[in-house]
């Protein structure tokens, strides 16, 4: 039997002994039912078991399962069939994608001496499966063009835009040249992406053993390092334009969707790449000649680093298989009781490179932990008021291929359906790295305090309030003490949130545990079982948390009275961006013009060392002043608009503590919602991204040259950084109209909300 | 024939073509004898000339000439008939110090493998000084203890009081332990003075490629850089409690000085230690078991750095020959024609570790042609004011030893006669840097703007400025260019201007080109006249600029009217310094109060590593707020007695320009000059500092803890780093005191200034 607060608050005071407070209501939840949530999600809580991911895992990483491999068939089948067994209605949904498999891949030193790469990660004994040579994908870089190419060699450090920029100022040119990069720095599609817009003609990519190698700690099977001869695959295709299927931009890839000629593909890169290890690359870089390069670009290698080029040559060739092959998306549905077309989506991919029990199965498991336990609550009678989507992805790994196609073929039904998507891929030990939109915030904040860590005696959200304060400069100290809630960061790219978020416009959020266990098995034969079981979150414990974390936030908006999205987090996010735009353009205007006063005084010519020479820069054009304005009107209306809401919210809550029932009828609540879930499309444009017309949300998109790495604001942050004057002010009306419309939607939410009774 | 300037002033006003400006006259002359000594200066300036400076260098590099060698002999009794040769009076000055030179050396691994250090620097093919092995010091470093000692192997990084605290919180102690440490972070010194602090055994000290080695470029002999073998030799006595024979602190160590046993010599090492290269040192390394070292930790070798202790165990022998050696400073007079009294030094020692063509040879030949250029106007009937001493001093490397004895032994004579002391010891290419006294400051920038760099097309004092801009942060840009003059560094130790500077308080300079070439031959047999000819100065263009500037300062004092002092510069530094340590009071009181609440807060326990543990710090005792005001009020009054003494010296620059002979007579004029040399004096104090009372200058002073690098205002800054706050409003005063001594003394200066006819 349940008491209503009113009575408890009574006996509270009456009592000589004080009782724990009554916990404040979940947000979008009334006094009970905050209670009846917080009771299933107990149940909820105590249903993911590590032993049961640990087998989970065992089974699913067993063979390398790669795009069109049978074991990718063969798991989207098991899965299915699990999902099946907890309860849920589930199918495969296939898709017909470009994915290249290698034909052909030399690399090879052809002067002055002479030295053939190996591009073969030998297996080791002792771990099982890195012996599966026949169904393994060969080390390369999925969407290089196809290409046979000899050139000098130069060393980029890690090849994004600064980078050449450095090389110009020493007189190093990489005009027909192939160049080397090391991985980091950006995500690896942008250097062979950066390295063609200068005119090289083949690009490597090698794992320094400094940023990942020996330098972190002992290398597998020893430790859980990057061994000499591992290598990172990985896709390069043009992904800030537009993941998915290269020939399929927009649109579904099914049987008879319009597509690209291979030829046609605006995604696949201009010249070939090839990644390999540090094994291989250790001949290569000590045949250059040249300058020595400064010291942030050294790596780890017991030689000295230079740009070239010089006598060394070097002959790339790439050829790959360019046929279509088949996606196997999992698609399981758990149905809604009252709101069954509002839909909560939660997904991690299933695909790999090779193996990939970190990457993706420390993060699958737990979504299938997940799946079971909310199958089983089903099962004793809960019934969620929304309708439960958990998807599993093919196809992530070559370009977010299962998640976009899938998106793309749905889109209509999820720009009107779709409430949230929840994104999970790898998991390790340690802190709950939350990152997604921003009228999430708050209600994420509320989900992480709920999840205790495994390993401190503290709950998620306290270990990385700790955390923050720890790690931060004085003013994030005092922040994380003093602000209500912990700040998530915003998505860039790099997994299956993408199509929901930037480009249907669905509010996202992506979690997973991370930062104490570091590995250099990422993308090579070596992400296995024996390396997870090992070096990772080997207890599985983190993989419950996950699994806690990421269910509790899946019910909870299921069976919110009222959607938890909270605007004033959000306005005051968009003003820090706002804030930071202005602080970039006054820098960047004071850089140029000191540069300019700089080539003025002769510095450059006068610091000029004769023996190992530089060039001084050219003059740049001043900076014009921005028109801020609009932005920053709307920013008040949207900050003005989101403390009304607030206000209507709480006393929205008050008045539901009254009465058991809750204040507001269904059918009001219903349709505030139904608006609610539009809140985050109104932040974007239908026109898209300048360049990228794919990218729709104005608030956060992956870097043009940076890759997963996001630019918030994008059109007025990216014109800015790229001296591109004449379209900033543009940019801010077209993002100032958007946070004017979100402000004009919250606000109509708050009088509906205030009125609803 | 000279024209006075009205004169000329006339002619070219009524010219038609414009003359170039007269230049303003030089600090401390008017109008009249700054045109003789331009006249001087010019004639100076072309007569260095840099093939002899290239014959001397291999002349006086041809063999080993530590201390105590017969080739150190030699080259002293060569420089006193050089300056003879010069027209100099010459003699050798001899004092008896303790100089341990090696008797045996071993470092082995003992477990759980072995390995025996070969502890050699193999000679080089091509380089002919290389093989004279009959004749070289061993690689080791002097003052160590005698000791045989075996214990777990730690690895410390630079083996500074930071790195113990890291190790602390790793749960690693050093009680019963060999440390191995990094060269760098600090003097060398330093490494086993804390490591024996901590319950250390023995200290190993090695060459890290990454910061002397193939990191920064080709090894030696196909570059200049540190070849895998290659050993910094170096003294380890602990100079920030005093330089010198370890025997007679503060009295010159003649035949019948009373000395210290060698065991009561309180600057000898606590433990034994040793020098090795990274080629010894990487089996070392290797062997360390335990957790993984920060980041910042990480050397170049190829391999993964770990703290230790483990099972590796080391075994370090020291013994040594502890008799005393004879030292053979030369000193060279050119006498004064009418402030005989007055005398202006001028110093570079002439021993080396080994052959030195760098150390010290490079800086000694630029004195040398300075002595034969002096000489030769001389010759010409150029007479200097004062006396000018040149000294090529014995024992810097073991410890300043030449110049400390010889300045202990003749202390009266220097307190009452020494104008200024001008030091150099390497040189090479690039950038004149400059540190010393800042009531010199305005005077030496004076003397920069009247030296060519070798390379660009404008003065070393303009290639400093634009570096310093091309360099800086916005504020320091801007200083950069409105401040009238670039700012010079303090001096902390590392070459002769300390017992000058520190011990007598005779305001200094120290000299160097460099900043360009990067080498790593420091203290090793490769540091000779082949690697010099081939990787430095190699045209010594850079020496004849060295020689250039320094002559010309000396020059300068010998011959100014009223000694260039000048206090304006001096008193805004002294205010920066004060600014300094409020600012790192609160600095440190604010680490305090956050640590102590993060401690409070449960942060250390909440965000530990179960699988690499650390340990929460220990709560510290709240800072005091501290008593600046007699320091800030002491700094008022010099600031206003130096802009008081500025208005009298320019008021005197204008009478001097109406008449021909200068407005003050004289003996005003000796009068002012004899008081104005005492005005360093006023900045020590007789007792010295706290724990080291050989050093009485209250200013400046090598730091207890870093050895080489400066520590200004050391009383406080020292206490207060360290956590001695009791004793630190005590120093405060003694500041103060010295700095209203100072004021003082500038005042009266001011008033008979502005008062001389």
């Amino acid at each position: 039997m349940r008491v209503t607060v009113p009575i408890l608050l009574g006996v509270g005071a009456l009592s000589l002994t004080p009782t724990a407070p009554s916990p404040e209501p979940l947000r979008g939840f009334t006094t009970e039912s905050s209670r009846v949530e917080r009771d299933w999600e107990t149940r909820f809580r105590a249903i993911p078991d590590p032993a049961r991911m640990r087998s989970m895992m065992e089974r699913l990483s067993a063979r390398p399962h790669h795009v069109g491999s049978p074991y990718d068939r063969a798991n989207a089948e098991w899965l299915r069939d699990q999902f099946r067994s907890f309860g849920w209605q589930a199918e495969i949904e296939n898709f017909d994608v470009l994915f290249p498999t290698p034909k052909e891949r030399v690399i090879e030193l052809v002067a002055p001496t002479t030295f053939k790469a190996k591009l073969q990660e030998p297996s080791l004994s002792g771990d099982p499966t890195s012996g599966q040579h026949d169904e393994q994908l060969p080390t390369y870089n999925a969407y290089s063009i196809d290409g046979d190419v000899t050139g000098p060699l130069v060393f980029v450090n890690y090849g994004v835009p600064a980078d050449y920029e450095e090389l110009e100022r020493h007189g190093v040119s990489v005009k027909g040249a192939v160049v080397i990069a090391k991985y980091g720095g950006s995500w690896r599609g942008i250097k062979p992406k950066v390295a063609a817009e200068h005119g090289a003609v083949g690009c490597l990519i090698y794992s320094d053993p400094r940023d990942d190698g020996f330098g972190g700690g002992a290398v597998f099977p020893n430790g859980p390092m990057r061994p000499r001869d591992g290598v990172q695959r990985g896709s390069v295709a043009d992904m800030p334009t537009y993941p998915g299927d290269p020939l399929t931009p927009g649109v579904g890839a099914t049987k008879d969707a319009k597509r690209y000629t291979v030829a046609e593909a605006p995604t696949i890169t201009k010249i070939p790449v090839l990644p390999i290890s540090y094994g291989d690359a250790e001949p290569l870089l000590s045949a250059l000649t040249g300058d020595v390069v400064p010291d942030s670009w050294r790596g780890g290698l017991p030689i000295t680093y230079r740009f070239g080029p010089g006598a060394a040559r070097v002959h790339l060739r790439v050829k790959s298989d360019w046929s279509l092959k088949t996606l196997n998306d999992v698609i399981a549905r758990l149905p809604g009781s009252s709101e069954t077309d509002q839909w909560v989506i939660r997904g991690n991919h299933h695909d790999a490179w090779v193996n990939g029990a970190e990457d993706p199965i420390s993060g699958l498991v737990a979504e299938l932990e997940e799946a079971r336990a909310l199958g089983d609550l089903y099962k004793q009678g809960w019934r969620p008021k929304r309708t439960i989507i958990y998807a599993a992805w093919d196809g992530e790994e070559p370009g977010l291929l299962g998640s976009t196609e899938w998106a793309e073929a749905h889109a209509d039904e999820l720009r009107q359906h779709a409430v949230a998507y929840l994104n999970s891929d790898t998991n390790g030990r340690g802190y709950l790295d939350i990152e997604g939109s921003h009228s999430l915030e708050k209600f994420i904040n509320g989900v992480e305090k709920d999840v205790a860590d495994p390993e401190a005696n503290v709950s998620s959200w306290k270990r990385n309030q700790l955390a923050a304060i720890r790690r931060g400069s004085a003013e994030s100290r005092r922040e994380a003490r003093e602000r209500e809630d912990l700040r998530i960061g915003a998505l860039g790219s790099g997994s299956d949130y993408s199509p929901f978020l930037q480009h249907l416009g669905i509010a996202s959020l992506n979690l997973g545990y991370g930062g104490e266990d570091e590995g250099g098995i990422y993308h090579s034969i070596y992400d296995d079982f024996y390396w997870y079981t090992h070096f990772s979150d080997t207890a599985f414990v983190y993989g419950r948390a996950l699994a806690q974390a990421a269910g509790q936030a899946v019910m909870r908006l299921a069976d919110a009275d009222l959607l938890p999205f909270a605007f004033a987090n959000l306005a005051e996010t968009a003003q820090r961006y706002a804030t930071e735009l202005q602080q970039l353009r006054d820098r960047r205007a004071m850089e140029i013009t000191e540069r300019n006063r700089e080539i003025e005084e002769g510095l450059f010519a006068a610091t000029n060392d004769p023996r190992s020479p530089t060039r001084a820069p050219a003059t740049q054009a001043r900076a014009p002043q921005l028109e801020f304005a609009p932005l920053l009107n709307a920013l008040d209306s949207l900050t003005r608009a989101a403390q009304q809401y607030e206000k209507a919210y709480s006393q929205w809550v008050d008045r539901s503590g009254v009465t058991q029932a809750g204040a507001a009828s269904a059918s009001t609540l219903k349709t505030i919602n139904e608006r609610l879930i539009q809140a985050e499309r109104a932040l974007t444009t239908q026109d898209g991204l300048a360049k990228r017309p794919w990218y729709t949300h104005l608030l956060y998109a992956p870097g043009y040259y940076t890759g997963y790495g996001v630019k918030t604001m994008p059109g007025v942050r990216e014109a800015i950084e790229q001296g591109e004057w004449s379209t900033v002010n543009g940019e801010i009306e077209r993002i100032a109209a958007a946070l004017t419309r979100e402000a004009s939607l919250v606000s109509q939410l708050a009088v509906t909300l205030a009125g609803a009774r």
